[in-house]
């Protein structure tokens, strides 16, 4: 954990005294008469801060250049007058009908040449100089205007940047981040591997985005275009955060990512916030989503090192899905905490109170549809009581021994390129899939990149890295060289970042490292057999590879198929690589076996899987997700929320949480 | 029933003598010598009335303005000299390549943005001035040559009303259309809940039809382009109408109607054409077909109050599916009985000659490629020969005091705006599901609107009704408190016209109603159990609502599940409301439980659910959808199509038919 | 077997002296010194020729008409120096970035109005002039420049080809084809049926390749724009064989036809091509691939009646699927033998060494990412070590009895055109069901067209051939009364080439074949009894016909479902029609009981269905496909893999192979 954390953090949190607690307001999409309510049902729910604004630009300019701040004004004046700090956003996540309307240059233009027309949101080619301007001038005069209004207390840039466009700007533009990262053309047809297909480029003028989405274009230059669009998204974020920052640089200054988001490399982006902050819909219907959301806890955590902001979740139902399942009783406030569990300072919602007309007017709310009467808002209010109890816990962080790597780069090397020998790689997934044994085991984790310092780590688990840089490649050379255990799984350390194959192959990067070569990689149809040495046998499935162990020896063989007898898992010292999928359980022994073996310790001892554990300093989280039955747990100390002394041990009720100040 | 019934449709009836039978006659795709066989053909097969010139425009007008009716006269004449009426439809359904080549811009553009081409049919932007001007004068040539013309009986108007344009006349025809009907941008943006993701219109120009297929645009956005694009297609039938009317107004004009056929409010239709009348096609490959098809033939007929006309169904297969099932023996009599049990004074085909080319080659004729020696030709002219045995049921009516409520409005406010609970519901599907256990149970039944007179009726269903309007929600109330039953299900009176959530949620319109608010609504991932106050217990599922009773009483109880003791049913004196999706049989109960208790009585007593029974007027229809077996039903009476007299029971064969001339 | 072969491909076959082996060969995506690498192992594992230049028209035009010949010069030369002899290939199918960048009419544009863009390769509009005129140009440059290097042994015009387009040029084309076609716009009107739907042409202008793809056009004109489409295709082809042949022109001109390809109409490219030469790849993830590899293999030696060429196939995996299977150990040496059993003289692989980058980066190679250590490596080297022994084989053909009817116009009749009964017919899979039994009895068979000479089979299989001209009905008239054996499945003979139902109907073109008229085709939900005049009963399904006999006896009839007791399979003297789909060994039964009822002889007696067995001239085939039992197989002579002389008897491993000179 970051020790030096960042000071405009620490002051938001030195305002609030504790956990932030509130959500998007939208005032104006109310009467003025509402506005009284919606305060003093915030005061009622202990809301102490308020993001305001995110969708606003035609209520603050009408028209171009004409602004109406004078509702802002007042609504700034009556969120202070009562105690609530605001998180004040640009609102250029929308921009007014007038200039999409006026400068249809501004729309993106979607892989496939449709245009992404107003009527939605998100209607902006980051790339467009048209778009730029108009957002800088919104956000010049919000920050003159409410700089130092003494309700602010954070700037909110933006909103889920995602747009990718494929217009005449962005090719522009991209030919411009192309020239910066190779030079000439030259090094760009090399990197491209040109040659195949008769792809060579001689003019700059030549290279465009690649606009097929049906066909089979040039992996390295989809790989790039990725690059290219995360990296013209975070020129937007940053372009506005100076903006703010040139009129008051105190404050934090952040945007709100999205859960696993394939657009943006928050790796690149992360130093550029003041804190990571998230916006998370697991969905309820799917009774293990918070595996997945505790993965993205961590990142946002890992990204800087330091506690992160939960920005946006649900009191209840969403209305993005074909389905929106609501939360069962207790378990908005169960996720609530696993956030704060992960290392968020914060416990915020989208949105206070349930809209009538658009899109959104069955996602849920802080306040809902049927107001003060709803069991929601009772559980909303009921947390808003309960978090000021943990309020010590704020500015805490875990210390992880046990790293998984999670890049970019090697999400786009296996899902956005084709030819592989298989194609439906699910790179989440699949992290998932290795990060959820250690979750369950109670370890602490942290995600780490290619580029992430791995010395302050005991264990690294590298999952599926089909492309990784040679920064990486080194690293993990080192790391185990110097001791540490590796594990990585299949398929790892093929390419290059250019998408080409590493010579000698296979596996190019990680040959020495795993200490084998091999020969082939072979999709499998059915399951086979799998027998480690100690005898035990098991199940995989979906993948196989011809393993020469050149200094590794055979943790495990093939018993029956087309490679029977042939290894399916090999150790070189401590690290081990995986050549197969192995059936869940038998990942987990192997994961589990590995991280003892280098004498990492869990959070807590004897807890079922379903119930996690994490440490923040002092405060030891306890969470349990079963729906349907109470668990005990050893534990001592006192636990925040009861205020009770525990003796030994702990015991949640369903969907329960103990948070508790170990002695 | 309407007694005042059409007066130009009388005249036809009175023309024809019975019920009309015959069906879509193409002599433009023959030579002269076929002519002459077919009208023979026609008198063997007791054809009566056929509907000419449906795609003939490019035969009629091969060049701008040049016309060459002399084709058409002679056809005209012969039919005349054989006794068989002429159904003369105006050709603008298809026009001619000359038309969208010399002028694309009356071409429709799709919703994705592509132009619907020449090349199938139906290709023109109903809102195309261009378009409209050569429409225009094709119908009114042909209403200078053969408004007197002996053989002319009725007038076609186009053909399935259905094309819907994202063109900018579209454009400009969707904004007037919004001016009249909002006055001015303030009232529209309030309507359509513009604050809300900064989508405030400041022009009208800045306002166009909602184009894009795979995004979330504004709910009330899309629900209005729906009411439009609706009323923009009644607009060409009036247009078209007017005109044959100048030069005649005492035949009958028609267009023909497609099932369950979302594009066009029939309930503003309705008052515009002389009958209802509708093209029908029952896929033989599902055995229950008939449920839906008894349901639109239901709404025919109540559209206007009065008898209507089956203007398209195939003799056998259809050519519109990936497998196109046939008619098996006595299916096609069975179906046609139907239409006129439920109140069509007509059995017509689409039609007549199986064509040699062109698409529908392979759809089913009266005289199918193979010949006379058809099973099909034999049927047909069977059906031929016995329709004047009912001669006397033409212009008689049910008398239903049950009604279902239909509505459009109702409709695209479940299906064509996004962000609902769940997005998966079928209108369509679940007003049948509801439909079918009166159907099944021998109840007359009609389809209501929100605007439709509720006196005459013991009990209104009110299925899944999302959206209803305040008159919808007045009616419902007066029709309650005087004594009236009424069984609403799930997610009802949830929005008013604009989309927007009602207050106080939930269910908004109907909390006086149903004498209840409701918490939440909550879409369930699997079925549970649901117990009736008397102790039997059923099981549910797909949906769920958090009921607080408050006026009214609890029917029956969720015994697990997240809601376990929470009511499933309520009931407040005469109306209840049922907040699952019940089982069909528990459904059923429910449905008919409350229909005895309002004392409403069947048509018949005693038949099995697959038997069908109406009455028009003292004639009694009885239907047996039993493809295997024969059945026996109590009856007394003349049986019109054997002659018999029954002795207090008739037999009917397997898909056999009985009318009943009642004392 | 066409006993007066190409004297071209005579001429190669002897500079070559047997088998041709080796592969695409792409030295400009590899540093000079990796070439020296190439010709040593090429060297090594006996490669007599490579395929060079496909994709190389960058690295040989960079800009237009600037030509870098020298690094090809130095190809040429080593190859030479080796020994090595070139296919040398026009680069005309995939054009560099300066011709579509400058000229971007030379893109194609898809059925949806979408450009096919640079960036994958195929990115040309066959019709279009400036393409043809680059295409010439570098065409002409090459045969100037190496028509007499002593390394060329024969010319690779293009790749694969497929593109279609719907450009104005590809419009103006098609009205031209047209207009050679018809003659006039009646003869166009007549033949597309222009009455249905009002769809009749006045002026040539109007008429447009059929561009929508979601809606109903036209089948007639869908018809003829696959013809056409195909001839456009051909006239590149016929445009760079003649640039090359005016330059010399005893050297073999070829080009790579793909499996099963749609869009090229094979019978009427045969008589341009010098041989035919085929590209296929069969999944290894599909354990009975090789029935329709051998299926393909037979229709190019029935194309020209001759030996051809396996141009491509893949060592190992392919990159072109959703999971790339790759060939188990011995797989990839069995394939090429079973192609050079069916009449190949070549073993050629795409691609000689695995490029580094691009979209086919896993693509496999004879020289794999890993090297000559790889496990395929050593299979490729083994083979090219063995295939000398069979050289004999090249050139040697087989003499069949049994032909299938095999027409690109069948084809497109059951699918590019909609309104069939069911429109889910696969027209390659049901000539595959009908050709397997054969293959599996061990019987040579032959592909044919509509117009191919049939006097010379005993048996003609015709599955159903919806679409047949009147050469075809003619011919197979003709045929039976000569005393052929015919069987023909159902849905035969149905429209004429215009896609019109052929008068009387059904089965139109065939009511006198069969001896028997049709009242219905009758899609069919489920399966049904099929009983024997035998009295065995089999199961069918998918399809029914009312069949009534004219002149034909009832061979088998429904025992149950709509239809029992009507005849599904009936015979008249030797020509049988079966009217339903029959399960697999109900058709295996009924087929090979008509070929030995016509006397003819299988190749071998005593192997078991999973054992190939071909004869060539001398030479018997025997191929074992399990991948787990061996089998042992009556026979005698010498086997030349081995070099054993059999005694009665010979033993095939799994996957294994014998070649044998009979005595």
């Amino acid at each position: 954990m970051n020790t030096g954390m960042s000071s405009r953090l620490d002051a938001l949190r030195e305002r609030l005294g504790g956990i932030a607690f509130g959500g998007d307001y939208n005032p104006e999409q109310w009467d003025r008469a509402v506005w009284d309510e919606d305060v003093a049902l915030m005061r009622e729910a202990g809301v102490n801060l308020v993001t305001v604004g995110v969708f606003a630009w035609a209520s603050l300019e009408p028209s171009p250049g004409r602004f109406t701040f004078e509702w802002l004004d007042e609504v700034m004046d009556l969120l202070h007058a009562n105690g609530i700090s605001v998180d004040l956003a640009t609102p250029t996540a929308a921009p007014p009908v007038w200039l999409s309307h006026g400068h249809p240059e501004v729309l993106p233009v979607m892989e496939d040449g449709e245009v992404f027309g107003f009527g939605n949101r998100m209607h902006y080619d980051p790339t467009s100089p048209r778009y730029r301007e108009h957002a800088a001038r919104i956000t010049t005069a919000l920050a003159e205007r409410y700089s130092h209004h003494p309700a602010l207390a954070m700037w909110h840039i933006g909103n889920e940047y995602g747009p990718v466009a494929y217009t005449p700007s962005a090719a522009a533009a991209f030919r411009a981040w192309l020239r910066r990262r190779y030079g000439d053309l030259d090094a760009l047809n090399a990197a491209w591997y040109t040659t195949f297909w008769s792809q060579r480029y001689t003019a700059w003028e030549q290279v465009n985005p690649p606009e097929e989405p049906r066909s089979w274009s040039n992996p390295a230059r989809r790989l790039d275009f990725h690059r290219f669009a995360s990296d013209a998204l975070l020129e937007c974020f940053v372009m506005e955060r100076d903006i703010v920052r040139a009129h008051r640089d105190d404050l934090p200054v952040v945007t709100n990512f999205m859960r696993f988001h394939r657009g943006a490399d928050l790796w690149r982006w992360a130093p550029h916030v003041d804190a990571a902050a998230l916006d998370i819909y697991p969905d309820p219907g799917q009774p293990d989503a918070h595996v997945a959301a505790a993965l993205n806890f961590d990142l946002m955590r890992s990204l800087r090192g330091e506690p992160w902001l939960l920005m946006e979740q649900a009191a209840g139902a969403v209305s993005q899905w074909r389905v929106n399942h609501a939360k069962r009783p207790g378990l908005m406030r169960l996720g609530s905490y696993q956030a704060v569990a992960h290392g968020a300072d914060s416990v915020l919602f989208f949105q206070w109170r349930a809209g009538r007309g658009g899109h959104e007017r069955f996602h849920s709310a802080m306040l809902p549809h049927s107001g003060t009467r709803a069991r929601t808002w009772r559980e909303v209010a009921a947390l808003g009581a309960e978090l000021p109890r943990i309020a010590a816990v704020a500015g805490t962080g875990p210390r992880a021994e046990v790293a998984v790597l999670f890049d970019w780069n090697a999400w786009w090397g296996l899902e956005v390129t084709h030819g592989l020998p298989r194609n439906d790689f699910d790179y989440p997934a699949t992290v998932t899939a290795h990060y959820r044994p250690l979750l369950e085991a109670h370890h602490a984790v942290d995600l780490v990149s290619f580029g992430s310092e791995l010395g302050r780590y005991r264990v690294v688990v590298v999952p599926n890295a089909y492309l990784v840089d040679d920064r990486c490649a080194a690293a993990l050379e080192d790391f185990a060289a110097a001791g540490g255990t590796v594990l990585c799984s299949f398929f790892s350390g093929v390419v290059d970042e250019a998408n080409q194959v590493r010579q000698p192959a296979y596996p190019g990067a990680f040959g020495r490292l795993i200490g084998a070569w091999i020969d082939e990689y072979l999709p499998a149809g059915s399951s086979f057999g799998v027998r480690f040495a100690g005898g035990r046998t098991v199940r995989a499935d979906w993948w196989q590879e011809r393993i020469h162990p050149t200094t590794a020896s055979v943790v495990a063989s093939y018993v029956d198929g087309d490679l029977a007898g042939w290894p399916a898992v090999i150790a070189d010292g401590r690290v081990t690589y995986i050549g197969t999928r192995l059936e869940p359980e038998a990942l987990r022994d192997v994961i589990l076996g590995a991280v003892a073996a280098a004498g990492v310790q869990p959070v807590v001892a004897g807890a079922p899987s379903h119930v996690e554990a994490t440490r923040r300093g002092r405060f030891l989280f306890l969470l349990n997700h079963s729906p349907a039955e109470a668990v005990t747990v050893p534990a001592d100390g006192t636990d925040l929320l009861t205020g009770r002394i525990l003796e030994g041990a702990v015991t949640l009720e369903p969907l329960g949480v103990a948070v508790i100040e170990v002695p």
